[in-house]
């Protein structure tokens, strides 16, 4: 006998098996539907790109764990690492046939050789969305928006948008006398979450070169608490004169003001000024999400508005605003939640199988069950009927139907829910609205 | 100024754009629904795989196009080249914990670093689906119907799934006194449409090692014409005696019977003899599927009968039965034959922005018309009217809906038909039963 191959996935890759497949493109599909209803449109570009294309814009740090390596025709090529740099590339290829705005929403997976100490994998699923050639507001609060509805969409009740914008930072800081360390004090900033107030502030005296004082003072606004109205006016009051957060302030409160009139629940949308995003090229808006009964994890949808998407490939100035979906995290979330269905079935309905002469019958019935909708699997083999209800148990299967041959001649089915192993005879005609309610029940 | 990297995509790969992106989104949506209702279940293997998981099953010629490097751990690697060696390793590696039978399906892309001098790309769509641990025809003829659903959900009326079985193939090569040569034979017979019959009967003598009154018997065979019942009642009569032959016309009598009770047209699907797929390793039904207004791109899905998927993996015996959908294949048939729509933006419904002040009363009424399923896109900037309808034409909205503070106060909106550039003024409360029947009218 030949040697067997060890069937094993690579390091720090997985499968997906059903029971985690079955959510995840329920996710994917329920993301789509908004993206859709907002009249973004999905692109897909390629895994592969030339490595040139991919490197030298996320510093040597991400360098370092990209996959690269020469194909056949001895081109240096590199598998990509998120959807922007590759959005980037194909904004500067086709803007000038797609036209602007333009709005797009991808999604795919990305690949990093990350360390797999921390449970990290090395293929995740990114799932993005940008409205990309204007710099309006409009696109800014639709954003906004955006990130509201699908979470609603998904499912989720208790979640929290928090916004800022980066102009009110940086007119902040002018006002502070800060300007020049702007982009260090926001990056300690950014990680408060994480090692809290005591450690930004030592961080700040130490990398970004200010006093104790003004380390102090920068923390103390990034932490003011009160509505996202009281919040503008002291703002308003306090730094309005600066043209820069004087702009930031207006953009916050159109946004504000149009959720509210959209009917958004005010609970949802937050204004925080320590939401700052290590990232240095978000220029306005900035954008998190939380669940509030898992915050730990963090922002689990996050993005900002950009002045310039693709400067490394176009001169043409692109402006945008978007964000992205951590797809994994979310759904590693909802599991620790309970909020994953745990069938490994996407069909409620199975029809055991008695007789093989009656296989027509099966797949008769089960064909008019589908054209309405109803998932329907037909038991492939005629095995011992302990065997079949065991096999639907354990799929996760509503209900099972069955008829031998004596059902059959007298037009009946028997229907059986599985949860409460309770059985009822059904004439044919009355299969259909009996099934649906019982599943509705479920 | 930095010098720019030139934007372009790796040779042999493309973007999706979304004038065929929508559609491709569409395809799969409708593949996984059809594949769901019947209890098909989704599931995901990484593009990464060890080298040695991919290498050594499909043959030296397909192993010098897989794309394989060294990763950071300098271990031997390589991107899956199709959906079928994947998932074998996945079987051998979870069918303990999943069971028997087990349904699934996997939809994405593969990397073959092929020729590009046909208009072939490096990196396309697989989508297959398998019902696996079973030997009974249940499941051969389950996949028929799939195939079936499969094309009538995806909105084609004129396709034909042609059925064959290798059992009947080899008892007819036995019965002629040619079962050494079977594999050749049936080689070389696979290339009757590509190459005609006066080829194959050369290529069966010079390759097969047959005799030319041989190759005659076997291509007259493959070439009968007449209904379903027909060719298996003559099969059946000459040579119903051999084993092998007879069970696989029994398998082909059920199946046809059972489609037939199903509903199935019986045009749709039709026996061929001369169907045989070059792969070795099917073993049962065979199955090819042609689009009739179309029929020169060849089968755009194919599949069969195995005996042991996972045999260089596991000691398990797992047969199946299973089919692939050639993805960019019948996008690219659809395109030709004008069934894709030209819209590149997924919403129906474009809303002009007259005055940024009125962006609460755009958003608001686009959300209300979403939540009922229609897609809405808001402009984002204030610009000309002009250029506004331009960019709703660009696209293919189909309708667009406009109100400034006059309309707002008297509670109107304007609404125009894109397509003849027709005009009406509608109560806010009309606004969604008239935009319904419009849409519904396209």
């Amino acid at each position: 006998m030949a040697e067997l191959i060890s069937p094993r996935t690579l390091k720090g890759f997985r499968d997906y098996l059903p029971h985690l497949m079955i959510p995840r493109e329920r996710l994917l599909e329920q993301a789509r539907a908004v993206f859709r209803s907002y009249g973004f449109a999905p692109i897909d570009t390629p895994a592969l790109e030339y490595a040139e294309i991919l490197l030298g814009k996320g510093g040597e740090e991400s360098d370092r764990l990209v996959y690269r390596f020469q194909d056949h025709g001895a081109r240096d090529v590199a598998l990509r690492f998120d959807l922007t740099v590759p959005f980037a590339r194909f904004a500067a290829q086709h803007i000038g046939q797609l036209g602007t705005p333009f709005k797009r929403y991808a999604m795919g997976p990305v690949w990093r050789g990350e360390n797999t100490a921390h449970g990290r994998y090395r293929e995740f699923w990114q799932v993005d969305f940008d409205l990309i050639g204007v710099t309006s507001n409009a696109a800014d609060l639709e954003v906004a928006l955006v990130i509201h509805d699908l979470f609603t969409a998904l499912g989720f009740d208790r979640f929290q948008i928090r916004v800022n914008n980066r102009l009110v930072l940086n007119g902040l800081l002018e006002e502070f006398g800060l300007a020049d360390s702007a982009v260090a004090i926001l990056r300690v900033l950014d990680k408060l979450p994480k090692v809290g107030p005591d450690a930004v502030l030592a961080e700040m005296v130490e990398k970004a070169g200010v006093t104790p004082e003004q380390a102090a003072q920068v923390l103390s606004m990034a932490q003011v608490r009160g509505s996202n109205c009281e919040i503008l006016d002291r703002l308003q009051s306090e730094f309005g004169k600066n043209a820069k957060a004087a702009e930031g302030i207006a953009r916050l409160r159109e946004l504000n003001s149009v959720l509210q009139a959209c009917g958004v629940p005010e609970a949802r949308l937050r204004l925080d000024l320590s939401i700052c995003r290590g990232l240095d090229y978000y220029t306005g808006t900035i954008y998190e999400t939380f669940l509030l009964d898992k915050e730990d994890i963090g922002s689990v949808c996050s993005g900002g508005r950009y002045d310039n998407l693709a400067g490394l490939y176009t001169r043409q100035a692109l402006p945008g605003v978007g964000a992205s979906l951590g797809l994994d995290r979310l759904l590693a979330a909802m599991e620790e939640l309970g909020l994953l269905p745990t069938a490994s079935t996407p069909a409620p309905v199975l029809v055991l199988q008695l007789s093989p002469s009656l296989l027509g019958e099966y797949q008769r019935v089960a064909r008019q069950l589908r054209a309405t909708g109803i998932g329907v699997e037909v038991f492939p083999e005629p095995k011992k009927l302990g065997q079949q209800f065991k096999y639907a148990e354990s799929r996760g299967f509503t209900l099972a139907l069955l008829a031998g041959e004596d059902e059959i001649a007298k037009g009946t089915w028997k229907l059986k829910q599985l949860a409460s192993k309770t059985e009822q005879e059904v004439q044919a005609s009355e299969l259909l609205p009996t099934i649906r309610r019982l599943l509705q029940q479920t």
